[in-house]
């Protein structure tokens, strides 16, 4: 996946004039945006596809998806089916239900995303303790794209050595949840940041100001 | 929640018109229906409302919450004013996403249910281990819904020794994933059947044999 300017925006609203609106102002610097649920489930699935057309960026389902086997296949074949281009996907679950999600995702010529970690405090209890094994079983089952937590620096650069320098790495947390975008970089290949962009006085001023930081 | 005849029917089909014959065959015997993210995404949301209308039934809307807190009192708003009775939340995420997810819920005058553990052979790497102290997370917080596998028996009555008799547990896994209804019921409210019922030749012959089980 190329990632312009190294930061994919993260579209965490669910009103379709507030989300256009920021894509407007967001969108001549970057050319990848992840969206999740509240937005899909809010307005319906077919805005991803809206939303690449109107935009022509690439778009990451920031789904999560944990459930059983058979029902991870059928999110991700319905999800890229409605027009994402990737799909981030949970590892807690176990290989059977990972190994279900890469291989729709792969039957649709798309990779899934794998995520290792979560960037908030109840994280730390159930994930953060398993989140090293759940990115060798990645790395074993030959994934290649991660999500990893900006927020946590020394986290980030363990999953890192992980899963290895060749692998795609994004990152959440950057900005309002406290990470910086340069210690980020250093172990991600791009940095998902939302609110600390849409939600400052001038989100072309934050874009480039981040931008000249990189 | 009152569940008609203790079965709880997962409708995981992706097709409108499958989705309806099935409900036709089985909802003189059941007044709860689970439905998942397959049908949510492949129909849009509106079908839960839709199939509210139609058969009058309660929906329990399996989509195994995971995300950071923010986003679980996102998902969880938007699905119960969809028309959803009830949501499923995963409580590997930790204690905040799982007490947004409660709190948004009572704001909406319903419940959540907890997932403790899960029905597929891949659940017992991370999830199993901490089955048990997602329960006991569960009960501090005050919930008293939980999802509970009828495949593993003895999970699930150590599941319901640690919520206790007050505590509202559903059980999925009986009929083709191998957990028997009679065994499921000592330890769970309702038992969650999916294929067994609507792949067989008779669907209502099915039911009302499972019935006459119980």
């Amino acid at each position: 996946m190329k990632v312009k300017n190294q930061i994919i925006l993260a579209l965490d609203v669910e009103d379709k004039d507030e989300a256009y609106k920021i894509l407007d102002q967001t969108t001549p610097y970057l050319n990848t945006i992840k969206i999740g649920y509240p937005i899909t489930l809010a307005l319906g699935p077919q805005i991803i596809q809206q939303i690449k057309d109107d935009y022509n960026v690439q778009i990451i389902a920031d789904f999560k998806v944990a459930d059983i086997d058979a029902t991870n296949e059928k999110i991700v074949n319905t999800t890229l089916n409605w027009g994402a281009d990737s799909i981030i996907v949970h590892g807690f679950t176990g290989d059977d239900s990972v190994l279900a999600a890469k291989n729709m995702a792969e039957k649709n010529n798309k990779e899934i995303f794998l995520l290792t970690e979560m960037s908030h405090p109840g994280a730390d209890r159930f994930l953060k303790p398993v989140a090293e094994e759940i990115a060798q079983m990645g790395v074993d089952m030959g994934i290649k794209n991660y999500v990893a937590p900006a927020t946590k620096t020394d986290r980030l650069a363990k999953i890192r050595e992980i899963v290895g320098d060749e692998a795609f790495i994004i990152s959440p947390g950057v900005g309002v949840q406290g990470g910086k975008i340069q210690d980020t970089l250093k172990y991600a290949d791009a940095a998902i940041i939302g609110r600390s962009i849409y939600n400052s006085d001038n989100p072309q001023q934050t874009l480039e100001d981040l931008i000249n930081m990189i």
